[in-house]
């Protein structure tokens, strides 16, 4: 990697650098978003000709015969409701199939609707219009934001209304005495921490679809992401929601204090609950103090108990500037090889790889700190080799290693995705289990005949949280049923989660009695029904 | 300060030490609790005699009818379920006054019920059992865990039957590579913190009531605390709870998975709901490694200007370590020197005091960071004089200057406790207006014939949390009265919370409209209508 720091060189050569390797140009960060961006908008547009409706991949999902059938007076009043042209994609009473369709697919290409109707509500009042209007005839919705899910969750099923955020993107206010941000739900996560580094702060959340999705999106759905270790969960920074239920009621519970103990704490219900019992149009969000320092390291192990040892190392000795500890293994990185044409930033090749971050107020304690844990962890013959940014480039490339798996394994073909919390001792050994069944059961193989081109592993290790990822050279259901329930039950077993950060949504919807006992699933019911009672809140998902 | 690094001399004499200030003895942190403990029982027994009872003071709160009263068969029904004699104190059917009042009042000796049944169930399922039986009988309860509240939030107002978490108190697990600990809801907060600082680990959670408080009533009351501005709030740190409904259903959502986004998260009302929807039996937590190095500074302000400076210098420059920033103004610590005949550690007076305090891995860093900070808030003419603690000792008699006011405070008579959020330019504000208030009206003065000994202020600056406190001679209706629709007023006008951490209780049941909007308050009850649709769960509170 031009210019980067050769770890192992450093150590054994009181830290003369090693020849530059020869790398190609790096994707800078707002690019890789724009890439993401245009990537996804041209994958929905495929999506038109080439991916099954929902409704036939799930053939025992059927329209909910209560719900109404948008009429052309329906339509009438939404357009006279929102007002402007761009407000209302009209499928209904004109044949807008190409504007529409972007609305009615994921990008994963694997989701795909019915809705003839996009709204666009600029304004909390028009959400709260639109969705008593829709309550009272049983129309049933979904809300959307940037439309980056993995699991259906944002894309209707069969004809069901789309509301999305994108014209309500408002910053509202910014304190920097407190860091406190309130904005509109359809504000972009990489606008709103552009925002915020231009006051000294930053978003305290950061995923790879950062260009596209929207906040509002971010906390319907409890995004975690790449530094939950560090900053925490959607739950505990958000201070406050604005939010929309279905019988237009505006839940103003929009606080900017990070106290406030005067009664319970209903936000949190539409944190995490998909858009199920309502719809959130604004979010005050505690922001930290930007930091000042950001080191990057990304080295090479020959084992995961090694991996393991390295993270309880870096929580050890990096501990308060500690922000991302990631986990690839050796089979992703491939395929980020094989799909970008990158070349790796270690010579060698290894089983697992790591991407250790620190965010800090000070540069010389940071990097004294990180060289100390670098020196431990190779002198103990924890990590074979490794590289650390030597400038914002070599950091933007190196943390593409990692956020760039997903476009990677999508560039390739199709992928299943399962995102899932594991004790960390067995966190790798799922992907080894299912390698080895789909293996034995003759799906896998280097050659077009096979259905499974890898089967890979990456994710969040800080937080416990793996992705498991099959890489399809084509959607195949022997190959799905192979895998589910299987992995389901194998982290039942574990007292795992089947989704630690994606949600539910579609792809889920069966499987949420391997992580809620039944009690908690009966709980859930009654209160969607205490919130929706007519259902008409993103129906056919998990509850 | 014995051995206390003056920070001003530091600064004048390239760091020599200043000769020694003589100081008595310091209390070390155990023996507060114990004092604190013993204080609380003590008053509390004193209350049986000259405190009003709570539906006396509140002539407005009637017994509700529908509830059953106790009856010898109910005693008898509970002996048998709980089996040993110490679970239940029964003054039903024998005289039990003595025993009973402790459970029966606060220790602020402001709140007295009319309880004769305390019953401490040993497990869940027991108190699933008395629940179920509790509800099918309509016999009114009130969840009680260490009884250190500041609200009247758990004592009886009538004859509602105590259930007490003290012999709930085990450590189910503790995960050193996670850092998650799963306990009983009666575990002690300093009982939990010490077993993890055996294991280098923390309770995120820490407070003056420490050695009493149960770690399910920090979480029933989300309580806040001196460091939430580190480890954030109970929201984000608690990763899974087991809780009892009403009508004895165990709801089982003990997860200690960092991310688990399978629906609803259904534990978020329990934290913070003060007992009213169900009993949390049992809390799984993440706990931070514990810090290596933690330093506090202590300094003197002129201004609360310069508080503001400080507080915010403190953010931008300590960033990561800063683990807490106390705000006592010159009275509140005046009052403590009265109470204790500590000499106080700085030299000079001043109308405002800050303790800064750090945390972090490396003890040169630290010190550097914070000699630094130190050195630039000094230099800047924002901080008059300071001491930094060199040892244990003095890092606990720092801290007992900003703990032991409440102490103090309940030595010298009564006080009307405010604990509200307000934006931080205004933070101290409130005490300066309601101090003229008061004074304008003639209750303030030093001799006794004045109802008002003195109003002060002090608290969680980095939180925007501030204790406003009247410290009286004797409680005094006409005083409360000036002080009280009069504050709520001054906080909703500025959008601030009327309970930042200690919730709403009885103290603020009527009060709950000038933090939360009508929407928010239905929605509330919509929600205790759901859980508990007989009200037997801690009823004539807030809800």
């Amino acid at each position: 990697m031009s210019g980067a720091r050769n770890i192992s060189a450093a150590l054994r050569r009181a830290r003369i650098p090693r020849p530059r390797l020869a790398v190609r140009p790096i994707v800078a960060p707002s690019q890789c978003a724009t890439a993401l961006r245009s990537f996804s908008a041209s994958s929905t547009v495929r999506a038109d000709r080439q991916i099954k409706y929902t409704s036939d991949a799930y053939p025992n999902l059927k329209r909910n015969p209560e719900f109404g059938e948008i009429s052309v007076e329906d339509v009438a009043f939404f357009k006279q409701l929102l007002g402007s042209e761009s407000a209302v994609i009209d499928g209904v009473t004109t044949d807008a199939t190409d504007d529409i369709e972007p609305f009615n697919g994921d990008w994963m290409r694997k989701y795909r609707g019915h809705t003839k109707l996009v709204l666009k509500p600029g304004s909390t009042e028009e959400v709260s219009k639109v969705l008593k209007y829709c309550n009272d005839r049983k129309l049933a919705v979904v809300p959307q934001g940037g439309n980056t899910g993995l699991v259906g969750g944002s894309v209707p099923v069969f004809d069901e209304i789309v509301i999305n955020t994108s014209r309500m993107n408002q910053i509202r206010s910014f304190d920097p005495a407190s860091g406190v941000l309130v904005a509109d739900a359809g504000v972009i996560l990489e606008v709103a921490d552009q925002y915020l580094a231009e006051r000294d702060h930053m978003f305290p959340l950061d995923l790879g679809a950062k260009g596209s999705c929207h906040i509002g999106g971010n906390v319907s759905t409890n995004a975690g992401g790449l530094r939950l270790l560090r900053y925490g969960s959607l739950h505990g920074t958000v201070l406050g929601l604005e939010a929309v239920l279905p019988d237009g009621t505006i839940v103003d519970a929009l606080s900017t204090l990070r106290k406030n103990n005067t009664g319970y704490d209903l936000k949190q219900l539409f944190i995490g609950s998909e858009g199920t019992i309502g719809m959130v149009t604004a979010v005050s969000i505690i922001c930290p103090p930007r930091p000042k320092a950001v080191n990057v390291a990304y080295f090479g192990l020959e084992s995961f108990e090694q991996v393991q040892q390295a993270y309880l190392a870096a929580k050890g000795q990096l501990s308060e500037i500690l922000s991302a500890f990631e986990l690839m293994d050796g089979r992703s990185q491939g395929l980020v090889i094989e799909s970008t044409g990158n070349k790796h930033p270690l010579e060698g090749e290894y089983p697992f790889y790591c991407l250790v971050e620190t965010s800090g107020s000070n540069s010389e304690h940071d990097m004294e700190k990180l060289e100390s844990f670098l020196e431990s962890v190779m002198s103990d013959g924890i990590v074979a080799d490794g590289v650390l940014a030597q400038d914002e480039t070599q950091f933007q490339a190196l943390w593409r290693w990692r956020e760039g798996i997903t476009e990677a394994l999508s560039h390739l073909g199709g992928t299943y995705k399962y995102d899932v919390s594991i004790p960390l001792s067995d966190l790798y050994q799922l992907v080894e289990d299912c390698k080895a069944r789909l293996t034995e059961m003759g799906f896998v193989g280097d050659d077009d005949s096979f259905p499974v081109r890898a089967v890979v592993g990456y994710g969040h290790m800080g937080d416990s949280n793996l992705h498991l990822n099959v890489s399809v050279r084509q959607y195949n259901k022997e190959v799905e049923k192979a895998i589910e329930p299987w992995v389901y039950e194998w982290i039942q077993k574990r007292n795992g989660s089947i989704s630690a950060e994606h949600g539910l949504g579609v792809a889920k919807r069966e499987f949420i009695g391997y992580s809620q006992n039944e009690t908690m699933v009966n709980l859930m019911k009654q209160l969607k029904a205490v919130y929706d009672p007519n259902g008409i809140m993103n129906p056919y998902k998990y509850i």
